[in-house]
């Protein structure tokens, strides 16, 4: 038996949905040498040179020419989406350009004879509180944000292509992403925000007593669980795709504490009604399925996401 | 302590959302004596002798003057809804009609201070595939139709407009209604669909075998739980409503020819895919959290039934 896996690309043709965000950024620069073909598609690059020479059309999902954007293509991997806070204060707008345009992109998924969607959901978001961590994909969904339940419906449409239209899909309930290419522009991502004012000389804004425990998950390994989501042949759908291990903020501030070798200062605001006190997910079942499991630790993703903040920092006005 | 719950009427100024159609028209008939202002708006009325004396007002969820709609009033009940098999038709457009337009009546009823919303979701399709029966609130949610996905969007938006919005709610998720004014116009209803066959003298449409079986619940029995989910004190937002016993489509038959007295021609079609094989719910938490029990036996309500279909049959051309 020989390896081809490791050799040849592998025979995806694959349409990126949401390709110049953070995660499609470093989802696009992972896939392209292992892939028969990548096309990007987006709202805009955020990272224009770290994109370069990689096919891209940009566009909104909602009235894009979906057509074009797929043509020629077999596999659909869809994480465009609008940005949590600004989700709730417009729910209905929000639901409108995050569930209906997903609709939109499934149906012109099926016109275009897709093979398979992989839709990166949100691991920290669809559960809302838990009753006990780690939470298992089985557990129960009651989201307590918009950009939750948008992530949540968008899930069980498909569940309902699938049946009603043949449209094949995995979903990654992924949870917090760090890693390069994150900024802070979107208020997203606390790892990108404490290193940017820790990097700074700024005090760190901290939600609440920093307590709040969270799931991190290095941007690769999560990149790596989507390739693996390509390629996966079984009956289940749906994966949660995080470290597997819970961090408080405060155990976030003390790893970036000894990674710069040096006390920041804190200050700590009032605690926001859409953080839920803690998530932590079960990935038993993408180690099952997927073969994947996280393989980056958390301070070596810090070092890496450290590094490139650096010369992010460094060129912001 | 005096009775004053049965002497007076109740307390609100009821806004009833999607009045028009079968459960509509039976709740505006059973909420009007009871409650101190009762306003009925949707797209038209299937029965408008049966409404006769109401206040009316016509439009669509979607685009209707809805801040005029809900003016005065202090509670929302909600069961405007697209038909179940025509959502599967046009999956994106479906959930434009249902699910954004509920949001748009949510963010009415917030400007409005409306006080709490009443949303009859669907027991007998939020669940999807049992993994066993009778059903609880707790089992997991996987429909299969866009019908079921957009009840379940919608009833977990309502939690994420009670967190953010202070907009309080009760969901009911209702079995199989059936009752008077339900027709054969909708394609929904087996009871209808048979006792309007049976009554005709026309051999009866049996999708599958005959074995799924179904909940089924008289329409004013569920008309009493959205009086006591208006009136309900507690925690619990999610209540299962149902006769809390499954039937097969045969048993139904056999029902009807028990109270016909004669034995009905059948025709069995192939089974459809958007039918659950099974769905019998649990409703001990309705009846603990709401006091609310299913009522009438089968027999009598299909004796009711059969009555006022026989009326609208001699009506029809």
């Amino acid at each position: 038996m020989n390896d081809e896996s490791t050799t040849l690309p592998l025979p995806f043709r694959v349409a990126l949905i949401g390709a110049g965000g953070f995660f499609g950024t470093n989802l696009a620069r992972h896939l392209a040498p292992q892939v028969a073909d990548l096309r990007c598609f987006g709202l805009h690059q955020s990272f224009p040179e770290a994109l370069s020479g990689l096919p891209w059309m940009a566009g909104d999902m909602a009235d894009a020419p979906l057509a074009e954007v797929l043509a020629g293509c077999d596999t659909v991997i869809h994480l465009a989406s609008s940005s949590a806070p600004g989700s709730d204060l417009d729910i209905t707008a929000d639901a409108q350009a995050n569930v209906i345009a997903s609709l939109r992109l499934f149906d012109h998924c099926v016109a275009a004879g897709i093979k398979r969607v992989v839709f990166v959901s949100s691991g920290g978001t669809v559960y809302g509180i838990p009753g006990h961590v780690p939470i298992p994909e089985s557990a129960p969904t009651q989201p307590i944000t918009a950009y939750g339940v948008a992530k949540l419906a968008i899930e069980k449409y498909l569940e309902v292509y699938s049946r009603l239209r043949g449209l094949d899909y995995r979903v990654l309930r992924i949870s917090n992403l760090y890693g390069p290419y994150q900024t802070t522009a979107k208020k997203q991502g606390v790892v990108a925000a404490f290193l940017a004012e820790a990097l700074r000389g700024e005090p760190l804004e901290i939600w609440g007593d920093g307590q709040v425990v969270r799931d991190y998950v290095y941007v690769d390994d999560a990149a790596e669980a989507v390739v693996a989501a390509m390629r996966h042949q079984g009956a289940e759908r749906v994966f949660n795709i995080g470290g597997g291990t819970g961090m408080s903020l405060n155990d976030v501030i003390a790893a970036i504490e000894t990674l710069l070798d040096r006390h920041l200062e804190k200050r700590f605001k009032p605690g926001r009604p859409v953080d839920v006190p803690v998530n932590i997910l079960d990935c038993a079942l993408a180690k099952l399925e997927l073969g994947w499991t996280a393989r980056t630790d958390f301070a070596h993703g810090l070092t890496q996401t450290a590094e490139w903040m650096r010369t992010w920092c460094d060129r912001q006005p």
